[in-house]
């Protein structure tokens, strides 16, 4: 039977049929004289875009369906290109509510975003991302979620909040605006999940086929898999799959080859594109299944840079054909999610719509929704009310204030040797190493000049308690501490510092808070921001104010305790991320993820 | 919940992900140093291929995955090709079961046939469509059907055996091996369709959204459409469709600019790909949405020349790449009809593979699908026994025998102007035309000199027993008649003939068949083929012996008659597709297509 919104469709199709066919019914909107882009023939000619409600009717010559009622745009010298999707990203990352998100993101042109949950996911499990794929409901702009197939991503590693399991996974696939598996990392590493905990396996494989079966993608995440390895996760992931962790041409030429559609990444942090693009731009293959993804970002990008419009800027520097750059983030992520009904300009299709004025620049002059002109020189022009949540997805630290004791590494002797992970500036991935550290009283102490300080992992949803620890290089606070409820992807507490007094007190204000970010030094708390939405996502704050906060926390780590590392509270985050090699710390210790095993923070 | 094919794959994928990853776990069949055509990155290198049940484990090095039971094909030298597809077709063109079209178009690497049975569906509807979606399941290669939303397709310019609506093909949609929607020539002249009958719109998008909803596509039909008229086309389709009536290059970039994916035909008697190909040799458009499909093949061609391996071959000779051509047989389909299991060969997909010994030839050696080798040297080395179809699709002639005065067409005085269709050679269209000819006592005389003879149409369904006459140029009879229960869509019994006499002969014998063809001369049967199956295929014939049936057919019409076209009965079939422009015939009289009204034979 036909749903609710496929007969809505049908009837505004049929409005659509008599624009064009009758003499008397004219379109609401005719963008006049453009240039339009047509990612499917990879062209750009002079054409008008009439547009009668949520669709476009015609692209070329729309003279006969102007009435006397149809608003006409001259964009005479003005690209005009279907809205950008972003087709990896989650929201948790800029600690903003959808609307907040869409607010800084749609004036960039971005008119679809694909957006995986699992952080929230991990902590508070299948209710916070129903409360999320709720919210994609009051937003302008296409947002769907695709939910994790497993949580944790590697339960004998990490605690997640709620495991979710291939049952769960039946129910939400069948939620509304939830459209998809999410990155696969379960099966990030193949071989060594295939030999420690094989059972998972079984669990991946009844969701993904399950999602494939109702025609819904499934997200890999296969960072640094070839051959068999990478085969595998493919075929874990219900047989086709993309991934967005991708680092250098070698592999990007290897995904390609195996017909993974390669998400490269251009986020905050992590930025993959300049290396994967070389298999266009070097290597010549075809770029079908190439697209551009953000992944994660903060408020602070979105306002200053734009968002996949930046993206695509810088592509089109790597010397790629600007129409080809734009397949990246249209035609080729609408072909990937099967979704028909956006990602080119043609009729029928949705009139999600930027105007570019610059197109080497991505100079996105104004934005068109649905048909509906909703930004312009960067402004949204439609209102956009703040979305409060639901108090079942408040609240979610359950730990009680911890002390100086429950944060020592222990060792014996006057020195030891400590194992610590070196964080890498603007990628996930770590080195590792061993550093001589002394040992006062049986407690290992941290070593400024050496810049070896403490890093500690707690679990904070009441089931065990857990506290991983061990010693970090790369930070280069000489001073105080940060702790933080974001942990990549189980979203314990993560907290570093050079005392364990100032970590104490960092990680205590933010279970008082019920979640959030805070920096301590002198044994007091200087800066914070609270995140009551799992620990994770401000329903309190605009963009612009997180932004703003988010820069003075920023500011204060750097300026006054003297931290080195860009984004340093996204960073850290990252190095509880388990499933991304090589050393990670989660609740249950310091992980060696390439061998799937927690080592001892002190060599014995 | 999981259907039992889901469970299948899911349980077959874990021992793919064995094979890969366990030390004793061995592929069943590994294709040894072949030269692998990947056409998602539009390159040929060296690799193997490791098989495991149905699907392939791995391209690359396969060495690791070979056992002691490993079957090794040595196919150093040979071009490893994802096993073709053809995207539009209709097995009633050929007049062979399912089964005996396999037979013969399997061994030249055809492996996934996509077929519109919208012949049968006019003649007998739903029953006949379910019966034949039936045979798909005991043949070895993928075969789907694609129903027509509307029967007729021009209710008022024709009668068919059963009406088909919206109601109907909800039923359908959801039939085993169903897939989608065919042709949809209901909105072909959309324009027409308007004015004249718009209520058919509202129906149409009922059964197209309804498609679209269930995630399946819908094949378009829109010869000579432009701007608003395509543009309304493609709505009317649900948003996206195919089109595989493209005659010039013209249409083809017109098309494809407004999304359309171009099945570029080239069949026995229609072959467009030349003109059509010129978008890309000549304009350098982007060649993801061209298709390449056969629609209508009869046995001769395919034992002689092969199927989609020589429309591929006669591609390359056009300019193209050898590996986009082949794009246009396997990933581009598999793309447009969402088939995410073939198309490509890669981990996880369906071991559907052609082993090619001359890429620029297209030479096919061997044959494997879902990993078994069922063809080497054109010679299909499995079991495939014959297809006997149910009753309830058999005797579909419900009319009785004619007489002369039943065709006679009239006119007052000695002399009249008749208007005849003139037949284009290897076109479906047609011209136009008026000749003087004589009439002897009222009746309107053929006149072989000018080549001027008759047409008629007769229904064959016990509906109405309408009978549609005029003349008819370019048949080049210079005695005796043919008739065919095989007239495009509708398939009522189409007769030409230089006399009535022979006409009724010829006529009444395809009545007592119970559907077929057959020729006539001097009063008298000279040959014929009986078409028990919905009057349209046999299931007691081989291709080989039906093949040769028509041989002996068109050889009795050329030498015997004086007939001068090229497939005489399949042409003349075409006269009455009341869809394709400008003339045709159908039960209900002489159809002018552009402007959607019966003519009178006669000019008054």
């Amino acid at each position: 039977m036909l749903k609710p919104e496929n007969i809505k469709q049908a009837m505004e199709y049929r409005e659509l049929i008599d624009v064009l066919m009758a003499d008397d019914r004219f379109a609401d909107v005719v963008l006049y004289n453009g240039n339009v882009i047509n990612v499917i023939t990879r062209e750009v000619y002079t054409a008008d875009i009439a547009i009668k409600g949520d669709y476009i009717a015609l692209v070329g010559d729309c003279q006969s369906l102007i009435g006397p009622d149809t608003v006409v745009v001259d964009v005479r010298g003005k690209y005009l290109s279907p809205g950008f999707m972003d087709s990896h990203m989650h929201f948790e990352s800029s600690m903003l509510t959808i609307t907040e998100f869409s607010r800084l993101s749609i004036p960039s042109g971005t008119t679809t975003l694909m957006a995986d949950p699992h952080e929230i996911g991990n902590a508070l499990g299948p209710v916070a991302m129903k409360a999320m794929a709720d919210e994609c409901n009051v937003v302008p702009n296409f947002v769907r979620l695709q939910v994790p197939a497993l949580t944790p991503d590697a339960p004998s590693l990490e605690t997640a909040g709620v495991d979710v399991n291939s049952k769960d996974m039946e129910d939400l696939l069948n939620y509304p605006n939830i459209y998809g598996i999410g990155e696969l990392q379960g099966f990030s590493l193949t071989k060594h999940v295939y030999r420690n905990t094989p059972e998972i396996i079984t669990d991946l494989l009844a969701s993904t086929t399950y999602a494939k079966s109702l025609g819904k993608p499934v997200d890999g995440n296969a960072p640094e898999l070839f051959g068999a390895d990478l085969a595998a996760h493919i075929i874990c992931c219900g047989g086709t799959c993309s991934d967005h962790e991708t680092t250098t041409k070698e592999e990007c030429v290897e995904k390609l080859r195996q017909g993974v559609y390669v998400f490269m990444r251009e986020g905050s942090t992590q930025r993959n594109m300049s290396e994967c693009i070389r298999a266009v731009t070097e290597e010549g293959l075809d770029s079908r299944r190439l697209v551009l993804v953000s992944d994660d970002m903060v408020a602070e990008d979105l306002e200053k840079h734009g968002h996949m419009n930046d993206i695509v800027r810088r592509t089109i520097r790597e010397g790629v054909d600007p129409i080809e750059a734009i397949q990246m983030v249209t035609i080729n992520p609408a072909t990937y999610w099967g979704l028909n009904d956006r990602g080119a300009l043609l009729p029928g299709r949705v009139a999600d719509i930027a105007v570019i004025s610059d197109l080497k620049e991505m100079t996105v002059e104004a934005v068109f929704i649905k048909g509906q002109l909703v930004a312009s020189q960067g402004k949204l022009l439609i209102d956009l009310p703040k979305y409060t949540y639901p108090d079942v997805v408040k609240n979610s630290v359950r730990r009680n204030p911890i002390t100086e004791a429950d944060l020592e590494i222990h060792a014996d002797g006057n020195t030891a040797t400590a194992r610590y992970i070196q964080a890498i500036p603007d990628q996930n991935l770590t080195e590792t190493g061993e550093a001589q550290v002394r040992v006062n009283r049986g407690i290992v102490e941290a070593d400024v000049n050496q810049d070896v300080i403490y890093l500690a992992c707690l679990e904070r949803y009441g089931r065990n308690g857990n506290i991983g620890k061990c010693m970090v290089k790369g930070i280069g606070l000489k001073q105080g501490a940060f702790a933080q409820s974001i942990a990549h992807d189980t979203h314990n507490i993560t907290v570093t510092g050079t005392n364990l007094r100032d970590m104490v007190a960092a990680v205590n204000r933010v279970i008082e808070m019920g979640g959030g970010v805070a920096v301590a030094n002198n044994g007091r708390v200087l800066d914070e921001l609270a995140l009551p939405v799992g620990g994770l996502i401000t329903d309190e704050l605009t963009g612009q104010e997180v932004s703003a906060k988010i820069a003075s926390l920023e500011s204060t780590v750097r300026d006054q305790l003297g931290g080195t590392l860009h984004a340093p509270f996204m960073h850290v985050s990252f190095l509880a991320l388990s499933t991304s090699p090589k050393w990670k710390i989660t609740d249950k210790g310091l992980v060696d993820v390439n061998n799937f095993e927690i080592l001892d923070p002190i060599v014995k």
